[in-house]
């Protein structure tokens, strides 16, 4: 569409919208989306779903489509009843669906959280290097944002976190565990200390609450706890999941929180009615039956992650420096430290594998993918790890060439 | 979930979260989702999808589940150009993917544009009355909300409006046309006017955007024009449309919006990454295949709506007074006045036929349903109006009999 001449006289692509200041700068988010053989950026689950997932899919939403005609249902009820049940059977806590709310992908999870409890003159509080799309929905919901701090090896020291819950007096705590882009797991012990301090934060008789984002929880290793656990003792804790990660389904967008009761109230008052369609509610259902097979796969890329880190263990810098690599309870791994991070992430993007420039300065991430595309990005990091001697030695023998055919010329 | 007694000595259901002040009241917004044979209160199309629509759908989905690991795309660019096709189909202005914008239902196009344009110390302004959303929209982005007035026939006053918008300065102008509940479509004049008006309004620089909602347009009738002719000449001016009504596709949730590349850029900062689900997109993209013997459903629907209208204006009140309708461009017809239209509402409902008591003062609002469906409101609404009488004749012979007892034993 082609804007004319406006009555006015001013063209009329002369004419400002009223977007407001804060966003007038701002791109869209997003990781790039590229067309590379190996995709190790953006954490998804390598496995396609199997033929018997996708006839499951395929036979719900065609039920669900017959009365595609009619609304859905609002509540989501039976999906929710669905994904509390899934949640008994992976903590061993008792749920039902009042316990449970569910949206498009935990980002309007979290998106309903801070429109029912953040806003306009009040805070959110979370420890970085953490996951980016936080401060974007502080910012979509006029929330103000404060980032504390991680400790060097992006564990969090609860006294550190109790003593800023005190002095920022959040309404809304935000702790990713396992930690994006980090890996980090957090203990019981440290969720419970920013619990408790929470609990001691006196927001007009209100007290804040805690979101534990728990996206990547079904990869956690063995002995790490899900804060599910302390849910019972803390009514101002929510821990929010999603199936785009373990369930391979980041392409259904669906995320969900379990937390008492008044908090998913709370969030029924925000949602846009109907927000969750009767074809994703069908989709996802769908998924949920067949738990056990894609939770095979996450046993499988738990053991593909412990021996991608204890390869990046072994791997040493063109300095010799070893490399440093954070501990990891996700589908990922955070490595480094480079002195030009960007053009080992070029590099390996030239070698067809993309993986993630992102966490603090030096580090990159790498999601965990299949043996083979693992394989493939081993090799390709240690193609990168020696080109700059070998460029260099190319260099040096073109410039030897070069002088070579000078001195014949002379 | 039970909560225990916490480490504090309280009782843990005895914390109070952080909602926020303004949302403490509230109660989830929807109308009644009750069972019962004939659902007329939701302006849903009756039709449900014929079996080749459905095959199509599933077969879709299934090819999006395959990939359903992958997030989705995040810019939706194949469905947007499908919804730019259909559109340039239905209006003829050429329209492409650069000009639409796709969400999980109007609902979270408009909170886009509200999130984009709308905000803390920004207006939006519409005219009464009308949807009952937009309040919300305004609420959930924390801008403030201004409503003006329809006139009694509820057509809008362009000058009147023209003056509101120089008074109001908002920077968001709601327009439902066909409106929701009246069914009122707004001339090309009025939209004209109102988009003129906007222009003289100076944001710092700025120009209010104006948003014609027309969830209803593909019901309109002949000679009714759509406001997608006057983008051309409005960069400030967006469109929006849904599949739920004339696609039949309430429960797919497909929401879109057309305007200038500018605008739809600005929609594209404030939306969540991957918003909408590979799923949604593949579900939606196969219903649009169908378009042509779905828009066939749409020509019997305006058929049973001018008959619903003819037959409504022949109906009196049990006082004698003839029923008022309003003009309908929509799948609904709103009628009255009733000096107690919740009788009249729980009257039909107790006759199995649910429709919807919305409007101003007096008025209710039934949708338009298959033939079968609008005879049996018709019978049930007959049968409704001559029950007053009918309970005070049965209510005189139960006196009657009642005083011949009481004298038989004196």
């Amino acid at each position: 569409m082609t804007h004319s001449v406006d009555q006015h006289g001013a063209s009329a692509s002369s004419v400002r919208l009223p977007l407001r200041p804060e966003l007038a700068d701002e791109k869209p988010y997003g990781a790039p989306q590229l067309d590379v053989p190996v995709l190790l950026n953006v954490n998804e689950n390598p496995y396609p779903p199997g033929e018997d997932v996708v006839a499951t899919i395929a036979e719900d939403v065609a039920r669900a489509a017959r009365g595609m005609n009619r609304y859905p249902d609002r509540d989501a009820t039976v999906l929710r009843q669905d994904l509390a049940d899934y949640l008994t059977l992976e903590t061993g806590v008792g749920l039902n669906h009042c316990d449970v709310w569910a949206a498009n992908g935990s980002n309007e999870v979290m998106l309903h959280v801070l429109q029912a409890f953040g806003g306009p003159g009040r805070t959110a509080l979370s420890f970085a290097p953490t996951y980016s799309m936080y401060p974007e929905y502080a910012r979509d919901t006029h929330t103000a944002w404060v980032v504390g701090r991680r400790e060097a090896d992006f564990t969090l020291d609860p006294e550190y976190a109790a003593r800023q819950i005190r002095e920022v007096r959040p309404s809304v705590i935000l702790l990713a565990s396992p930690n994006n882009p980090t890996g980090t797991a957090l203990p019981a012990a440290t969720v419970e200390a920013v619990c408790e301090a929470a609990l001691e934060v006196d927001l007009d008789g209100a007290r804040p609450v805690v979101v534990v984002d728990e996206a990547y929880a079904e990869f956690r290793r063995p002995g790490t706890p899900s804060a599910v656990a302390l849910l019972e003792r803390y009514p101002n804790l929510a821990v929010t999941r999603t199936m785009s990660k373990a369930f391979a389904a980041a392409g259904a967008r669906l995320g969900y929180l379990v937390a008492s009761n008044d908090f998913v109230d709370a969030l029924r008052i925000v949602r846009l009615p109907y927000h969750l369609s009767a074809i994703t509610q069908a989709a996802a259902g769908a998924a949920l039956r067949h738990r056990e097979s894609l939770m095979a796969q996450v046993a499988t890329l738990r053991a593909e992650r412990d021996a991608t880190v204890a390869w990046l263990r072994k791997q040493h810098l063109p300095d010799g420096r070893p490399f440093e690599v954070a501990e990891s309870d996700a589908n990922f791994v955070l490595f480094g430290r480079f002195d030009d991070r960007h053009a080992v992430w070029q590099g390996l993007l030239d070698r067809g594998v993309l993986i993630r420039e992102t966490g603090p300065e030096g580090w990159l991430r790498v999601s965990i993918g299949t043996s083979a595309e693992m394989a493939a990005f081993r090799a390709a990091l240690t193609d990168v790890l020696q080109r700059p001697q070998d460029q260099a030695d190319a260099q040096q023998q073109a410039d030897a060439q070069q002088q070579g055919q000078e001195e014949a010329r002379a």
